[in-house]
């Protein structure tokens, strides 16, 4: 992975900078997330070995960050993973939408992981108990969540299978946890690599690698500009990376809108994920013309690996066009990066940069959401909010509660 | 259609509203899209009734406006469709995403239609190449561009059928021509009462109907409060608007972000998409807590239609979740909305408005679209810019040229 940054740095002082890393150093202590990559799988990798192969659906309840880290990893990968088991997610409380995918899947053919961190979410609740007034048998159901957990006392009481989520890895931050490694591992994907991927950025972090100042100097520009520059836009040249600017708003934008720690001052940074080429046809003209409250960060993918090319056909009256024959469509691709971030940079006030994955495999996905995991962490340092709490997503619940309370005239 | 505003408009003038509306009613006689709902569909409907039954896939070969609508809609009513022909999108020069989506369908059983509004679309023009290098007949083949545009001379060389976008009719304004409604007739939808729930609407505005008032305030609103409140979020209580959210990304984006008309300035109004409820464990953080500077427009579904019940099924340990025993999800997702939504009327500085629409069905969608069009419309109008054209996108397709020229020695 490579990060260049086309803004200016130069006012960021050392002293500052190091006095950042420190107080991330010492969060590292008691932030669970950041230790991720050195967990043993050992148990989840024999687990999902265990798995007979005539399971063709591994089917997801969760909501959040429960199922958007998994969700990105796989959508990323799926088009490269030959795996015949397909990951599938329940993610809503929508009735159509569950009912259409009830349709899709075989439950006989099915294993169901229920995530819940808290263990009383009640989207994957309700659909659990959907599900298994279906199929009561505990064979076809895995459980995720804390230790403890009225959830893990429900699984430990039919006898079924569990996994913990540290009690120090929030929601958001838990792609790297069971989470989001077991459905991955259940469906062929190479969960080594890919904490490999994200053990090495936290390597150069941690170690005084490549990506250490680079993210510092990132970070430092975001939070001095918060209040000018408050929309971030991820602009990924791969339709593979559709899930992971979803997730990428999950952990921004429910990380870093909140009141600040020492005032009650409500600030945030707002994520917006933008697909290339099709979104040069959508939101590149609001970016370009647009009130210049917006820095964009361009992912694109070094090498796709996919020989597709071009052909060498000329189209009566669409000659202008003939220009691209012959050109594979990984260079293609790579060249309308290219040539949007050029347009982009001509224009003022625009913080751009640039982040280049290696390919489309568990590594260079790995090294991407660990990067964007301590770029969160190290601007919610900055504006002084508690990046690990959603202490704001409570009330709606509560509210949610006694409508159901009074509906049920309790 | 309901639409209820919770933001004050009391100080809206009726002066500067007939003002407003006055200008939009003229411009209904020189832009193109106002005028949809009234179009004879039936050479559409005739030619959808001309395929043969074996065609399984209808393939769009389109981007940005060109598929947004299409699909926003398709993909709201997929779950309810029970025609058996697919509806599949090619709408990037992504090799991985190509090569996976060509591996999904059967070419033999496809029909092609290629959508370009100048009908030089640099991806739809390369895709193009590559699919006719696979499959040379023109039967094959559909094309929907402009009269004249150089896409339609190729296409009426190899004597293929065309359909025109009317002129005056812009890309990201375009769903209801036959850019989106011949893919949508194909696959069972019926664009009738499509263009019927369109049209509602357009009554309604044009001949005093009760959403002229709710549009004109909530437009007025919108624009003299666009320096403040310059996020404008839609959320959508069903994963079936999920599309319908990046169709509004396109037309709210490109539309209103420009510079203004009598000035240099640059402005612009951002559209963010949330899904619910599981946008609540994402979002839903920084729309609470985050700069007051985000307003909120929940959409939802009066109707399911769908049976679906939680089931009375008491799990030990998580008794406290009894409480959503016996209701139906088309109840606990509208309650979870209605929650969300009171939890956000109590903060301040959030101005927020409650769409609601019938059912998943045609008639809903397309007043929704057309409700949304008027929107963007009457907002372009009142932050001075034009709204129609988006001179930005150009400034990056000149230098892709450049360096596809250079590449090629030219």
């Amino acid at each position: 992975m490579k990060n260049r940054l086309y803004f200016d740095v130069s006012r960021n002082d050392t002293a500052t900078k190091k006095e950042l890393f420190e107080k991330i150093k010492d969060e590292k202590n008691t932030i669970g997330y950041y230790n991720l990559p050195d967990q043993d799988i050992s148990s989840l990798l024999a687990y999902a070995a265990s798995f007979d192969d005539d399971i063709e659906y591994i089917v997801v309840l969760g909501i959040g960050g429960s199922s958007l880290g998994a969700k990105a990893i796989y959508e990323f990968l799926k088009p490269r993973n030959g795996n015949k088991r397909k990951l599938v997610f329940f993610e809503s409380t929508d009735p159509v939408s569950i009912s259409y995918i009830i349709a899709q899947i075989d439950i006989s053919k099915s294993h169901f992981l229920v995530i819940s961190k808290s263990g009383t979410t009640i989207e994957t609740i309700a659909v659990f108990k959907y599900i298994y007034s279906l199929q009561s048998d505990p064979g076809y159901y895995t459980f995720i969540t804390d230790k403890d957990s009225p959830l893990e006392k429900f699984a430990r009481g039919i006898n079924a299978k569990v996994f913990h989520i540290p009690s120090n890895v929030g929601g958001r931050f838990s792609a790297l946890s069971a989470v989001g490694l077991l459905p991955l591992a259940l469906c062929g994907i190479d969960i080594k690599a890919l904490l490999s991927g994200a053990g090495q950025i936290k390597e150069s972090f941690f170690h005084d690698g490549y990506i250490r100042d680079i993210l510092l100097d990132k970070a430092l520009f975001y939070a001095k500009h918060h209040a000018v520059y408050h929309i971030n836009c991820i602009f990924a040249y791969s339709e593979t990376l559709k899930y992971f600017c979803e997730w990428y708003v999950q952990l921004w934008g429910e990380s870093l809108g909140k009141k600040q720690r020492h005032s009650s001052f409500n600030v945030g940074l707002t994520p917006v994920g933008l697909i290339g080429p099709k979104d040069q046809h959508s939101f590149l003209q609001l970016l370009m013309e647009g009130t210049r409250d917006k820095s964009a960060t361009f992912i694109k993918i070094e090498d796709f690996k996919d020989p597709l090319i071009i052909p060498d056909i000329s189209l009566q009256h669409l000659e202008s066009l003939d220009v691209i024959n012959n050109i594979e469509f990984h260079k293609l691709i790579n060249m309308q990066c290219d040539a949007t971030f050029e347009a982009l940079k001509i224009q003022e006030g625009i913080p751009l940069d640039e982040i280049s994955i290696q390919a489309v495999d568990e590594h260079s996905i790995g090294e991407l959401v660990y990067y964007y995991e301590l770029l969160t962490s190290l601007v919610g340092r900055l504006i002084d909010v508690d990046t690990y709490d959603q202490p704001s997503v409570e009330l709606g619940k509560t509210i949610l509660k006694d409508k159901l309370e009074k509906l049920k005239g309790l």
